[in-house]
């Protein structure tokens, strides 16, 4: 029987380069598709979230494919999982609708993007986390943080190779928290620009470092240009957290 | 000046194998040895706190060594990190009395296990824990735990390749805590032997899965027997937490 899945799926950035297929480098989604045509005989087409940049992890990424199968799904977990190498690893499936989609579905994200700061490096979060040395100010990051909720073209906080038209999106989530040396900036909205999260943080960075003051934000907003706003922090601290999506459209 | 040193150090055991220079192998003190050479122009010799198996990670591992230098200590620290992978991170340097010894000063030490205990791997422990996919049942763990504090003989909990004769230690803590689905145990006595941590959490596993009921661990301990007790849990897993020392050794 032909059926609709959503798959939930973690992996470790460091090994692929991105989720999207492309050629002469490994990606998550040849790998994921390698083992679905193991499992299932065909090359699935899968349909993903969103493209994730060389290095970036995923706590939860989702994907949806179609399979004619009528294997339970905890079986198809154990299945994928026993195919998969261990960097990626399929956390949940659900059967969804057939107009569901991984993308258009979603109605928001929330990256979350580890620092850790400590004047030593940490070896057990060496790929997991930013190293900064310096003692970061977390007030004024917050209160900086704070200016970026709500609704803003984004256009300062937005890699200039994108071709994105409308900049304008909203964000509905930003906290920092700090667990004794291991900060973790947690950001949602209804959705993200290229580099948009590594750019926001490295502008926390900024604020941290007295180069921005957080009232100064509405003014690099307003200023719609990327050269105002802080460096781009690497991609291996950042995690895409979690997506949104309407409870109906998955349960049908 | 000619000081006495005390350094602590967090190592990724993954790139290693083990503490203890060897032929054909890199090892922690290897790395840490050529770093010290570069900074002071000799090579020291250092002494560890005790051996590490290969793969085994160290959260603080304490070595000693002299050095002819007047440069403060936080200076010796950064220079240290910087020329260390970033696997080896000196987290803490401290002068220490001429008769201090990094092994035989030390009175105790902790050591933590971590399992992963859900059915799909997590991409982001992989190599700091081991995963079980079954649910422990973590009552009947502590209950057998329990069981092994105070002083025995821990003769069945020896690796068979040890050649130390007295085999009989005192452990002072047990504990066996989750954070969702990650189990850490911690163990910590005044001394250990060969392989012991990881037959101890081996065994915890065989009464997990009721091979062994909690109320027969000190049947176990009388034996004094290898094959009574449960299978060695893998390295990949287990830290050295920390090294107890009498505060007035450390300052003299």
């Amino acid at each position: 029987m032909m059926r609709k899945l959503l798959v939930c799926i973690a992996f470790h950035g460091g090994a692929y380069h991105g989720w999207q297929v492309q050629a002469n480098a490994h990606t998550v989604q040849e790998r994921v598709q390698d083992a679905i045509e193991q499992l299932f005989g065909i090359r699935e087409d899968i349909s993903g979230c969103s493209r994730t940049d060389a290095g970036v992890h995923a706590r939860r990424y989702y994907f949806h494919m179609k399979a004619n199968t009528s294997l339970p799904l905890p079986r198809i977990i154990r299945s994928l999982n026993a195919l998969l190498p261990d960097t990626i690893s399929v956390q949940n499936i659900w059967e969804v609708p057939p107009d569901f989609h991984a993308r258009y579905s979603a109605i928001g994200k929330e990256y979350l993007y580890q620092i850790w700061n400590e004047p030593s490096p940490n070896p057990f979060l060496l790929d997991q986390s930013f190293h900064y040395p310096y003692l970061l100010k977390i007030e004024p990051m917050q209160e900086a943080l704070h200016h970026l909720m709500g609704t803003h073209d984004f256009t300062s906080f937005c890699s200039q190779k994108s071709s994105v038209q409308d900049k304008v999106r909203t964000l509905t989530k930003g906290t920092i928290t700090c667990h004794d040396s291991l900060i973790q900036i947690r950001i949602g909205g209804n959705g993200f620009l290229y580099h948009m999260v590594r750019i926001i943080v490295g502008t926390l960075l900024f604020v941290s470092q007295g180069k921005i003051q957080p009232e100064e934000i509405p003014e690099i907003l307003n200023r719609k240009d990327r050269y105002f706003a802080g460096k781009t922090v690497p991609a291996h601290g950042l995690f895409l957290y979690d997506v949104y999506y309407k409870q109906e459209c998955m349960y049908g």
